[in-house]
């Protein structure tokens, strides 16, 4: 194999991704740039086949790059390119190659222009960065001081990145994956969509979405040859409290895949109905947004165990000015009755934790602010405060709209505060979101995964880690 | 070597991660098991080596256990013991040590009731999990279906555990730790502590906190031979807003450890004042929290631009009902005047961005919901809304507290929607603070990296990629 005739090793383009940093080891951080690599190159139509991580250590990171080029067809770097002395992934990169270290007067310049912009001293330390293993394609960085670099030995190619999220992200978009798709591009193309459902429950529909994934692949499997072949696989995950779909299609050309996607997606969408709420980036708070502003509706939220919550989501988005009227946050039982007009009387009867008082919290949220949506939470998040009528987990919402009858239900989730608030919250919002598509107002369905065990917390905005 | 006789590899005992699942190397989740092994381990003093993902194969995994086995005195693998067709992980580790499965009956009447206890059927698949390497140590899991176990070689220690985060958490602290101490304890022990930072640059104090970290370590070094020396490191990490320092001290006895620790603590807290504003996992709001109740006094808050963050924060500690009276989310001018009684021409006269409004606000928070504090925000978070005289990122911050002046500031903060929303939201809990505290009440002084790039966007709650 000459060093000049690609040859992928295999059909699959395989690849491993190598990040690299005393903090990763020590487990101050949770290193997140291997998950967007590998998302990324599966775009791409490349497999990840192996995350590594090693300390900034000469050895270690000489022996993981050395059995990463023998095994893989593309090598991703990230971490080490720093002026500090603790960063040497480019000399130690030079060393497996048998590369000199030479300067490159450009990438020099480039730097040194960066710290002028700051009105900043370049100092010696980053001068270092202006050198590259000797045949090295240099990538550039403009929004940091660190260029990347590529280098190739037979056959297969090396990416060396800097750590840094955004500037890993710019350069991999930029630099790094056009250089992957133009050396081995397969013809083949990988699409994929997020869609992002609440309120089902995960056991009860995945048979039925499996289903779907197989007939899909094997009316793919039967329409044509096998080089025409079409790859349908359906993943799925949990990020408290929705549920995500992620059909992914690989086939032949562009539009083929496409074609696949936008059925797999409908079928979907036939089957779960308005349990999808939204695509991609879409969040719940975005969705109503848009619905509230296509109606030229506005909303009022009368808040009491959530905080805020509600609120928070409504107002993250960009110009929710124009339909978020405002908000109340109506912890104590005098603030019910003083910022909503909830009757004192009421409160006293039926407690603050009651449909009675969820149904004026809404109404009065509607009244005050003068908007013609209203909603309400009240309950006990826990983990103190409950009683045997009213037992941690309970919680009432309320949906009030201009004309109609309020909606009023209770539930208990038996969560902890922090995913009791977050699905109450969601609730809310998706009642409003129904109430704007005119269907029906249901609760979720408690979500469990296989196995019978409980979702864990969300730790992340959007990725989380799988059930077992 | 024996296999009966320990034998650390070296001095240090090294530890390998391996995580297994397919949606990790697809890039679908950010695999956060490993830097919560890595720091569990840290703090028994195991170093952790490497961390390796492989997909759910046959080959990969068995290479990769194979080279970890040789390589380290501790190997972790996480994940494949699902019920399901894909999770080999038993198979495999009992193929790389020559041993045959059996079947635990114990394991698997536990399995079985762990079924009856959710009133589910135990599926076929469920027996799998209850077999065994042949002479494998089984390790619990009372919050699912897979345990764990463990098996010996040539002196290294193998422990396959659940990819389930809080069933590894779970099983790693009861049984796995435990183990690895009895094994290769060796007398030393690593103490750390998280002090909590808000408002400091990040590049002016760093020099300054290296230094309290080498005296440290050149006191404890003079004190007495090497093997009762003392080794000190701190670390950093920013998670937007905050920063976080974590003195790290290695030493020969938990005593001297915490003495030591107790002293560089100490030394950070003098040179950095209220600007360290709490320890471990007490949050801002938390902090703010025992302040309020300490003095018995409420709060109530008036927010603009913040949108119900503010509240969201207080109201998510549990027993916040003590001491947070209420708030008002007042989007529209309208509400500001009607739910906060902001003089409407006071509004007119000076715009809803304005000192005097945020002054009104955080006044009228306080007389309506009575309480003796009260925040306000009014800004423009962007990214639309700005002008010449009010830009994007200016946003006026008031704290009114009972027979004192009110305080206002404006700040212009050039971040992104949601994190001009989260540090704005974050100097109003400051401020309170401060003031409890009788400290004076300043703004931050805007977090740059070394480098001079701005902080990535905090991706998670607690741990963060570093700049690099």
């Amino acid at each position: 194999m000459s060093e000049n005739q690609p040859e992928p090793h295999g059909e699959i383009v395989k690849a491993e991704i190598i990040t690299i940093g005393d903090e990763i080891l020590r487990g101050e951080i949770v290193d997140s740039n291997k998950a967007l690599l590998s998302e990324r190159l599966l775009n791409i139509h490349v497999d990840s086949r192996f995350h590594t991580s090693v300390l900034d250590d000469r050895v270690d990171m000489s022996d993981a790059i050395r059995r990463a080029m023998s095994r893989c067809d593309v090598v991703l770097l990230s971490g080490g390119l720093g002026p500090t002395r603790d960063d040497i992934t480019t000399e130690v990169v030079a060393d497996c190659f048998d590369r000199k270290l030479v300067l490159d007067e450009v990438a020099l310049e480039t730097i040194r222009s960066f710290f002028a912009q700051l009105s900043r001293e370049m100092s010696e330390n980053n001068a270092k960065q202006a050198y590259f293993p000797e045949g090295a394609e240099i990538l550039p960085n403009p929004i940091g001081t660190a260029p990347g670099f590529m280098l190739e030995k037979s056959g297969s190619l090396l990416f060396a990145m800097p750590g840094v999220p955004r500037e890993l992200e710019l350069m991999l978009d930029q630099q790094v994956l056009p250089r992957i798709s133009a050396r081995f591009g397969v013809g083949g193309v990988v699409r994929a969509r997020l869609l992002r459902t609440f309120g089902l429950g995960e056991s009860s529909l995945d048979d039925e979405l499996q289903n779907i994934a197989r007939r899909n692949e094997e009316d793919a499997g039967s329409a044509g040859d096998a080089s025409n072949a079409v790859r349908v696989e359906l993943g799925f995950r949990t990020t408290f409290p929705d549920n995500f779909l992620r059909p992914v299609v690989r086939s032949g050309s562009r539009e083929q895949a496409d074609t696949h996607l936008d059925a797999i997606c409908r079928e979907i969408r036939d089957l779960l109905g308005p349990l999808v709420y939204g695509e991609e980036d879409q969040t719940m708070a975005a969705v109503v947004g848009s619905l509230l502003r296509e109606h030229r509706m506005q909303i009022a939220t009368a808040e009491s165990c959530t905080g805020g919550l509600i609120a928070e989501r409504i107002t993250d988005e960009a110009g929710s000015s124009d339909y978020f009227a405002g908000g109340v946050v109506s912890y104590s039982n005098e603030s019910k009755s003083a910022l909503l007009g909830v009757p004192a009387d009421l409160i006293e009867q039926y407690g603050a934790v009651s449909e009675p008082v969820a149904r004026a919290m809404a109404e009065g949220a509607c009244e005050r602010f003068d908007s013609q949506l209203g909603v309400a939470t009240t309950g006990i998040s826990g983990p103190g405060g409950g009683s045997d009528q009213k037992p941690v987990g309970l919680v009432f919402v309320a949906l009030a709209r201009e004309g109609r009858a309020t909606h009023v239900e209770n539930f208990v989730f038996p969560l902890d505060r922090s995913r009791h608030r977050s699905l109450t919250a969601q609730v809310a919002l998706d009642w409003v979101r129904r109430s704007l598509l005119e269907v029906e107002l249901v609760g979720p369905s408690l979500l469990r995964r296989r196995g019978g065990a409980a979702p864990p917390a969300a730790a992340f905005p959007v990725k989380e880690v799988r059930s077992d």
